[in-house]
């Protein structure tokens, strides 16, 4: 099953380490450590191989492919002798990226990107294409009247209307050429009710959000412990240092409220309480792709004895995000292959603020996610091989 | 349900904490903080109340309760006021306690204690009584073919053979006095084929062993996290500092051997493999009741990107321990009275080295664990709310 | 030589901590840990003893000491058993405190706050009184050109300008009444060339400002550690996560930023340039008195090579501040004595922010303590032993 | 001043390190982050350039230059690209590599050992050589009577005994073709009473022993920093994780009790007391040449409150220790032309062993370092200027 991988924002850190990445393993030079969909719980499940993926995407950027490569190689986030051996496939995978459209108004760009994902589709044979959203986070979006309508938010747009942020202008755009959506940032990308119902009408499925790569994967699975245990935790006090492009931009209070809200939530929900703490994020340059974060947990037990626990995170973000880029993509291909349409909330395990009301508990999202993929190995037109 | 908790280490710290905890509950001046078995997953599981239990106990030491209360006090495990507000509880409770016996051989002890068990319970018109052994953990035990059969064994004690370490001595009057077992130690306890085999034929459940307290709880959710994400754990570095008399006696070769073999098999469970590293215990006479735990893991992530993560722990242990043991009870005492007889494995939750092939992981030790209190509520004698 | 210890602030955490202590060595319930003056450095160096301090202050709170005292104990920063036992002699300090005055304007606060001194005085017939701000701290202070000119000030304040913040208006009451002064806390105090003037008009030395106790401490001896060693530190973040009245206070955007700045000037002193990376103060209610801080430098070695380091400083504020209370009294009384006037920038060791063109590494600033210590001890008034 | 700097132990991790350093230096390449003697405060103290020092050495093993500098890089310790820029000149150095003699007894190899520093001086005509030992740790040395006077020594070898361990053969030959020597390692070295006095008798001075780059060079300044508060230390409890090849031998019981008890020294001498706890040394082949030490201080302040500090430190070894030794080299080659001999103990600074009764806090031994600095400086052959 031939399927297409649309990274919006393809020319930043997470979209070309996962495109190096998946040409690598293709390739034979790498394996696949990191990529959860090739545990054996996801064998047989109907799942695209990761060497039938094919790669395109917009960016408003233009820094070449190769050249970006070269830096994640200097940054040590990928080996530099990966990027040399993958030099020609990396220049043919440049031709596959467009820029973001930028004439005329949403409507028109809704379609140029429409547009360019059709003829992404039918100069490979596609059979599905998947749009993932990796590009750089948006400030909280200005709510508006046409977010929460389908019509409202088309008449809006004929009529010259620029309402959407970037991210939902590229979810509207993907729904409209029939392709499926993965929002891996915090963005609000295609979680307002006019897209919602979008996608259902054209029977498309969406996931998200935000990928869960550090501090928050980590909460999700020490949270329910002292859930589990009846400890009382009085506070959660979380620093986040990190650089890069990513971390640039999280710097700006707009991003950095979007994405620190949505870091508490797991808190709230698998505890049942909010603690006291917060969740600070600070841009250090030179921390490049690598981030640290530290939280203090501090507890109660038995009889109000106050205890404590501390941990330190030492992440590299793109190499942790890279493989769940290709893991959602197999995913939400092979379940738009199933039939499914609309949200995805299946797909939770992946995401810091995830769709629907569903379990923040890593556990709990581990097992709805072995039960989605046994679903899909089940599925009417499943031969119970990968294709 | 008026049930018995005989806690062999009767004056020890464990044992004491807990006998506070449920004498505080009981006068309504602590809450539940810690006790699994209060969480709402257990409602209705035909449990007995916590204000139901009656204490006594074994211990080699003499020292009296209300003295032991205060220097756990004074330690900061419990606090001052409850000691103060329960000292006539605890001068009662002192009247529970018997020394272990020394005279005869072992034949003669396990008649002692079993006699001692039984006029507990008529003394207080008991229905159940749980044994759980919360003394000093024992060197590795010497194999003896003895070990292997019930009949070899009673052949041995009834031919003057010592032949049992005092915690399988233990777990054997406990079974002939029809007493369920709880073995809260790292020690062989119940963990004999021979013992095993009169569990079965008195029909009386045991559980066990060696409370998961501290880092093999953080483990026991972390390392299936790396495992979900397919994330390759290199090594895996764990210090442990301790004091308190559990210390001072893990520090001898003997029993340190005992519990950090016991503290690696969460790794080699969850992960399927055992990373490089090693756990040490130290022993830190000023840290008291209070251990701190620091653990250091290297992974591998995608193209082969290695990452860290650190973290400290700062338990009380006791405090951590105490209201596990009133779990235990009540729980071993339930299933007791609903049938089970032989290896409780479905506790699996509790225990640092849990009985049977079962998983190591948390979560999945969680959910065994609620399936076992589903299934007590709905035993046929449950009325649906405790007794 | 009998001296008064006028603490303004006097019902504070810092303040009551250091009646305790000197009570309790008083009465020989206490040793001196904690106490830089009792090193043997400064054996002989003409300082008034321990046993010799008279305690008096203002404060704008009413809570009575002895409460106050019981709420420390209670909150572990001192033992139960000492608040117990001083519990006469904490009544009799009671009498010594006054509410800060409140009617008037500044200049009859100021009088009234000079009389109080000079009754105080009078009243134990003290040779020598110190006036210690530990008072909560204040918003970064607007300027004012009566701030650079002592005319000008006592213009404006006959005028009935109220021009002062309360810290400097503290330290002009106590420079009118002939009383050497300590500034604890990042106020601004005495640092005002107006009240530098009348300092050395009256003769009399003042010290500050802001009291070293925790992160600033060690990045006083680790930074200086970097440099000797030609590493280049590129990032040093902190988090400092801080309960308490302080804590409190220092969360308002004003004092947080007083104190943050005063927190980075160690790294641009000693290391000669100012790494990345900014100091966070996080109120967290339930941390009480107790303060962790949390450290990340990463730098750079030979050749290039990236390294990294953290720190956790888990440390009881008003435990650390108490003693140092006590010495800055004692030193600057007896700095007093000796014939000293206007800023006593030997006594740096003691400031996150001191005074005058001084060392910022503590060994550096040991050596001028220790060279001051020196000279008191030569002084021409001093027998040699502590009067 | 052309120097010879004589490296037993050549073709290891910390010798190539500090090759490629100076060659990297002498081509511009690089500059001197981590030099200790290129900060100003040694300017002008009569050393020998950095780009004037000429390396050879001894090693057992015969893994060429070219190749190690290679796997250092591939390791991350050194920058890929200085080596593909040092090609030539690693090769030149691969001719002054000599390996161990190892032929007939040990007056043998010493003076083969001699004949090849006589010949790598006359061949570059150098007014001075070094040597220093960066060889493999030795299991602590067997006392033996010869090592207690030069005497006995020499008619021991001349006897055909083998009593020296290699590094004091190393120190004797060395001393015998009248260079100085810098231990760098905890072996022995030239810390036997017999070289001592050969080291006089040649006008030779020795430094040492055992570099100080990691979690003992915290501890120098930390732990002054605990003295000069009066802060008493309860327990210091340090875990050191280390791979390499220095890892894999310290894991050996001998090696790893020479270095542990060089690593608590510094707390004896610092804090007048050693505390509770101990260090440990692991090994994680997967660290390489990085190393991660965690330590736990648990201190007591005023009025007995226990507070508490965690550090970790994550540095690269080699790194660390390869600038130190052109320092020492630099240095101990000027004291030998300024007239020093036997032992250099102003060089403290650089050593967790130090030779002599000196300071082992860091500041103090920076105080001598640069009083010694001075003192080089002032010396009667200075023209001012490094020659
Ligand atoms: N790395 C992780 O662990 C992780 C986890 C969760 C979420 N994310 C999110 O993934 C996103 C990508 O992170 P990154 O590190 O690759 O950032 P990056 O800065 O390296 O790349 C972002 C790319 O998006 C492009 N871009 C910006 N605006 C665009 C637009 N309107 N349309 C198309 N492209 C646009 C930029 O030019 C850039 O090439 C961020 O939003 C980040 O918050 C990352
Ligand atoms: N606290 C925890 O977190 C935790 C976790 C897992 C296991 N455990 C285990 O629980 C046990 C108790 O720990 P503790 O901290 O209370 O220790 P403790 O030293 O305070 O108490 C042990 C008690 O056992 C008594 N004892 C010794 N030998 C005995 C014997 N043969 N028969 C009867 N009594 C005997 C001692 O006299 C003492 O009173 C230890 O084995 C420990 O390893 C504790
Ligand atoms: N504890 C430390 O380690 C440390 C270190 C450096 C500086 N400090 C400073 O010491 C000061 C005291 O700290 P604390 O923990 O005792 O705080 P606290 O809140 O316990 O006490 C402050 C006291 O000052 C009183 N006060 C407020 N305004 C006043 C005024 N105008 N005149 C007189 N009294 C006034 C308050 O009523 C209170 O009793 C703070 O400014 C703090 O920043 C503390
Ligand atoms: N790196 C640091 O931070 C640091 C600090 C203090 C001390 N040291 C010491 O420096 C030494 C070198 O460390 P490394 O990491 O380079 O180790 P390494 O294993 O990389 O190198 C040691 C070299 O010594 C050689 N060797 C062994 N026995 C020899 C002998 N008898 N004569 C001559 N050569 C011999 C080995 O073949 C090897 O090439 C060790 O003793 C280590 O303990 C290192
Ligand atoms: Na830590
Ligand atoms: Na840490």
């Amino acid at each position: 099953m031939t399927t297409g991988v649309w990274l919006v924002g393809g020319r930043g850190s997470v979209a070309v380490t996962s495109l190096i990445g998946a040409l690598a393993m293709r390739a034979g030079l790498a394996g696949p450590t990191g990529c959860v969909t090739e545990l054996p719980e996801f064998a047989g499940a109907a799942l695209p191989a990761l060497t039938d993926l094919v790669f395109g995407g917009h960016d408003v950027a233009s820094v070449p492919l190769v050249k970006k490569a070269e830096s994640l190689a200097d940054a040590g986030i990928v080996p530099a002798s990966l990027v040399r051996a993958l030099d020609e496939e990396l220049a043919l995978a440049e031709h596959e990226l467009r820029p973001v459209p930028s004439e005329g108004g949403q409507a028109e760009a809704a379609a140029q990107m429409a547009a360019d994902l059709t003829a992404f589709r039918e100069r490979h044979g596609l059979r599905r294409v998947v749009v993932v959203n990796v590009a750089t986070t948006e400030p909280v979006v200005t709510p508006n009247p046409a977010h929460a309508d389908l019509d409202a938010l088309e008449a809006e747009l004929s009529g010259g209307g620029a309402v959407l942020p970037p991210s939902s202008l590229a979810a509207y755009a993907a729904f409209q050429a029939g392709c499926s959506f993965v929002d891996f940032t915090p963005s609000t990308g295609a979680r307002l009710p006019a897209l919602d119902q979008l996608a259902l009408q054209r029977a498309v499925p969406y996931a998200g959000h935000d990928g869960k790569t550090g501090e928050t994967l980590v909460k999700s699975v020490l949270a329910p412990m002292f859930a589990m245990r009846n400890l009382r935790v009085r506070t959660w006090s979380g620093t986040n240092l990190l650089g890069g492009g990513d971390g640039a931009n999280l710097a700006e209070p707009g991003p950095n409220a979007a994405k620190t809200a949505s870091k508490q939530k797991v808190l709230q929900e698998t505890l049942g309480y909010l603690p006291q703490g917060t969740t600070r994020i600070d841009y250090l340059e030179d921390l490049g792709d690598f981030k640290t974060a530290w939280d203090l947990v501090m507890f109660e037990g038995f009889l109000g004895r106050s205890m404590r626990m501390e941990f330190t995170w030492h992440g590299c973000d793109s190499a942790l995000a890279a493989p769940l880029v290709l893991d959602l993509a197999r995913l939400t291909s092979a379940a738009h292959e199933a039939g499914y349409s609309g949200a995805l909330t299946e797909l939770a395990f992946f995401f810091k603020d995830p769709l629907g009301a569903v379990p923040h508990g890593l556990a709990d999202q581990w097992r709805m996610l072995c039960d989605f993929a046994d679903g899909l190995r089940d599925a009417p037109g499943n031969a119970g091989e990968p294709k």
